[in-house]
């Protein structure tokens, strides 16, 4: 047996398993960015006792452990295996698990008039007649006096119990022109939307018959032990194409139990819930329907699908009404996928008649511009160091993550979620970092950490440069946290990569920054950023801050407008038709843009 | 545990097991007409040993065995129980057997134009560009030029990975405007159609580019064991509703393997089936699809739906291609189903101009007529006589049933199936039997058999009159095979009420027989019966014989029909909708006509 600390949690060990393994199979989750592959560095674990049982610490190992972590016993969970059975306890450190995470599932509320597809109408039906033959299914449809084309086979399975059992006065639930149940006069009419992020699952109750939000819900997406990036999942399928069905399957056993959940709380069932409206992009899209996603990774990077889809829900495998169906917003392509097409349907960027823009940070992030004529989209590789990978100290929004810093005569002040003792640093936090160390000449232009300025903040670990945002003695995990050099450079990477795609787009169209409305920020890290640390680092454009508006999950938002609204699926779907996609590898200049977006400095063009 | 004779099959025996759950489970297909409940006295087995370890003999047995039967051993299989655990052995008696049947495919063959709801077209896809963002779904659409408006889940699930196996060069299957798969250019593309019959499943594989039937097939309806008439299973279901599945998996395993063995026949897959049409009367229709046929019992009898109906092939159970679909012709009435809908089809007694007789006999006997006008159906309970239940010697058309019965000079000559010795009388030499003592004058009018014509060939058995129509010593169960008294009312009570169903149909839209342009005789014992006998004893009218067209299966017919062209699904629910249900026992002088019926006469209305 082994045991997880501090948990006291026990699990049967075999000889080949490796720490991550046997830390899921005890329910504990451990962050593992890189999907196993010991190229993340985050899964660090504490061997408390029997490191005679495991495997050697191996070269990967190496190179995220210091001399000091190895002798206290830390390891990579993924690749310390079980060599010999024995007894064995492990601590796993806060700053490993996912337990602690933020989830982002608030996003601004966008007027929509209600006219869900799932209608209900009350209904008083005639009983059969010996003078007239009619069956149970022509009564109801006289009843309904509708021109409803079909009825869903577990309608008609249940329809004379039911006609009979509420003596003939039901409610009749329609899907567009479509019978899908006919139940009780008092039955509820809800529906179900959810953004499938890639690393986050947001869900959303509704009354389909008064618009309201019942209820919220998040999950991480349990997808992200098979890695947090969309491509090392793809990986993985590309690999084995078993792994398809392994990922399909964790994805609907947390939605399932997300809808679950919620229904639970309102005494609803999951038999009131008519269907679920899903956004993602187009990876979680394929995936969510159990379509192989593996050309998304490979040249020319083609969707398999783009169009809008709406199929039962048993098909895809959801547990709502049997006679349910689930809406699948479109993709627009390979890497702009349906929670795009959903964010623009919450900011109503496509309404506007003036140039604005739309930004959906992500590991992918997606921009969309519309120069008052059309739509434009790039997507643009962000990676996922604004969520905390490849950070030294960086972790995802959680209790005390940094989440901003402030720079005051070398003095470093700083926030943390839910004011916890510092466990790491989040995105927001970083980006605040780099823009004051910027202002206070730490960091020049190219990005170099000067380390005369305020000497006491500069040490060396290995001969990188780290500024301390936080000593030892005051952070939950007995370390300086610090930004490196190292650090600075993937974020330096990471924000050229966004700014980039701003620039193309705009060039491209011929708009200058100063042409534009409106800015709107999407997704977690967009909730929390400082848009002038971002504006600082050059990051976003150099606009009036009264113009920038943070949208928080604005695909959750454009999921519940089209769970509300028939014709906001109708515009949707035009909308996604009219995007103008741009392949920014095939932009002329995109190599000199993206190099001199690098660059530490405020822009303007 | 306990063997059955002559195949010395073996199984454990239960306490509490009646001899016929004992058969079933070894396999032994034992007639129960009542399903069970000791009222038919088909399920006749001899114990050869091991009486003792059986329950007494019942109250309910007494009324079916003589005192010889008794002490030769037999017993009811459905009423003999197994008390106490001990060797027994018990023979099955060829009588008492379902394995011969002789069961009907053939039916007359209607020349359709191949318009099929499945299409295959063969295109060359284009593949995707980097400058253009497509999706494989986009590429095929372009490809194929066509309104496709959807794409089945399992389609695009595999959509990607063919595309790139084929080379871009594949085969669409669409199903009206849905692409339902895609696959290489070499599939085939066939197709089943089912008569889900009450006693028997009849099925047909067609090639659907070609037209061809490519094998056909039939099976005994599984359900009977839960009775041979259909009020028995309903009563079954009403009693307890888990046997509406029961019921339902029987039927579906049934015809999922007859798809099996003919597709394995012509080498193909079941995958390269695309469509099934499934015909039947209107429990079977429900019974197929799950939906609860209990209203159809209970006045005013309302079927639950009568329209079309086209689902997933999976969503109703069938075994075929990922994406099929089944098609489910429309219902009239509670007691005229699909299946007389296609025997409209299959005859086209719906294009004629003359009046014209459609007569599909079956222990429900839908009778349609075309006045020139409209179509009139009556439905009428003809019970199942015919097929020999409720006859002493009765027997359903297996080999030795004696076919075809004529009386010279007071000697019986006869001709049975298969030319195998005699092991009792099937419809249509019950038929020729009555209707030759009626001619010989053993037979008065009124049915009441005269012991003085013909001596030695009355016998009488507890009171009863018998017509001795064979010998013993000739017969191949031991015993003289003869006709009651009793038989002949319950055939005289069998051809009344298809004699009522014709003239109070006639009368009601003012018909004389002579304005007949044409009879059509469909079903497997109206292939069978001898046309003149069936109009001396008053069965039907007195129209010319060569009027008379004896067409088989024709519900089969119209169910390839529709399969073949959806041209004729299309008249299918055009004729449905027009024809107009008279319901009998609402009808004035019913029961008139009804009593003058009785009379063994000719008739000419």
């Amino acid at each position: 047996l082994i045991t997880f600390l501090p948990e006291n949690r026990r699990c049967e060990e075999r000889i080949g398993d490796t720490l991550l393994d046997l830390a899921l199979k005890s329910k504990i989750e451990v962050i593992s960015v890189c999907g196993g592959l010991g190229a993340c560095g985050k899964c660090k674990v504490r061997v408390v006792k029997g490191r005679e049982f495991l495997s050697p610490i191996s070269h990967k190992e190496r190179s995220f452990l210091t001399i000091e972590d190895i002798s206290s016993g830390y390891r990579l969970a993924c690749q310390a295996k079980v060599l010999k059975k024995g007894e064995i306890e492990v601590e796993i450190p806060v700053t490993s698990r996912r337990g602690a995470y933020i989830l982002q599932v608030e996003g601004i509320e966008t007027p929509v008039t209600l006219s869900p597809s799932v209608k209900r109408i009350c209904v008083k039906v005639k009983k059969p007649a010996l003078k007239s033959v009619k069956s149970d299914h022509d009564l109801l449809l006289e009843a309904l006096k509708t021109e409803a084309r079909s009825i869903s086979i577990s309608c008609l399975r249940s329809l004379p119990v039911v006609l009979r059992n509420e003596k003939w006065e039901v409610s009749a639930i329609l899907y567009k022109d479509e019978i899908i149940d006919v139940r009780s006069k008092k039955a509820k009419v809800l529906g179900f939307a959810v953004d499938l992020g890639s690393t986050k699952l947001a869900g959303y109750l509704l009354d389909l018959e008064t618009g309201k939000t019942l209820g919220k819900t998040s999950r991480l997406n349990p997808q992200v032990r098979y890695g947090e990036d969309i491509l090392t999942r793809i990986t993985h399928i590309m690999k084995d194409k078993r792994k398809l069905s392994v990922l399909r399957a964790l994805l609907l056993k947390a939605v399932n139990e997300m809808i679950r959940e919620l229904v639970k709380a309102v005494n609803a069932s999951t038999s009131d819930v008519y269907e679920v409206v899903a956004v993602g992009n187009t990876y979680m899209h394929h995936s969510f329907l159990g379509i192989d996603p593996s050309y998304l990774a490979l040249s020319p990077y083609p969707p398999v699908v783009r169009k809008a889809l709406t199929y039962d829900a048993k098909e895809v495998g959801l547990t709502i009404n049997e006679g349910g169906k689930v809406y699948v917003l479109p993709n627009i392509a390979g890497f702009v996928g349906a929670d795009c097409v959903a964010a623009i349907l919450a900011t109503e960027i496509y309404k506007l008649e003036k140039p604005c823009l739309m930004i959906d940070i992500g590991t992918n992030t997606e921009i969309v511009l519309n120069d008052g004529k059309g739509l434009f989209a790039v997507s643009t590789a962000s990676g996922p160091a604004f969520e905390g990978a490849h950070i030294k100290f960086g972790v995802r929004a959680m209790i005390g993550a940094i989440e901003s810093v402030a720079i005051r005569n070398c003095d470093v002040l700083y926030r943390t979620i839910g004011n916890g003792k510092p466990v790491g640093i989040c995105g927001s936090g970083i980006l605040d970092a780099i823009s004051q160390m910027v202002e206070h000449s730490i960091l020049d232009e190219s990005g170099r950490l000067n380390e005369n300025v305020c000497k006491e903040l500069v040490k060396r670990d290995g001969g990188i440069k780290e500024l301390i945002l936080v000593d030892k003695d005051k952070t939950a995990i007995n370390e300086d946290i610090t930004i490196s050099q190292k650090d600075i450079r993937e974020i330096q990477k990471a924000k050229a990569a966004i700014a980039t795609g701003i620039k193309v787009l705009l060039n491209n169209r011929g708009i200058s920054s100063d042409d534009l409305e409106a800015v709107f920020i999407a997704g977690a890290f967009g909730t929390y950023l400082d848009p002038l640390s971002a504006i600082k680092i050059g990051m976003l454009p150099r606009v009036p801050l009264v113009k920038i508006h943070q949208v928080g999950n604005a695909a959750g938002t454009g999921a519940r407008m089209c769970l509300l609204s028939d014709y906001m699926k109708r515009k949707a779907e035009d909308v996604a038709g009219k995007v103008n996609y741009i392949e920014l590898a095939v932009e002329p200049y995109f190599q000199e843009i993206y190099l001199d977006s690098i660059k530490l400095k405020e822009y303007n063009i």
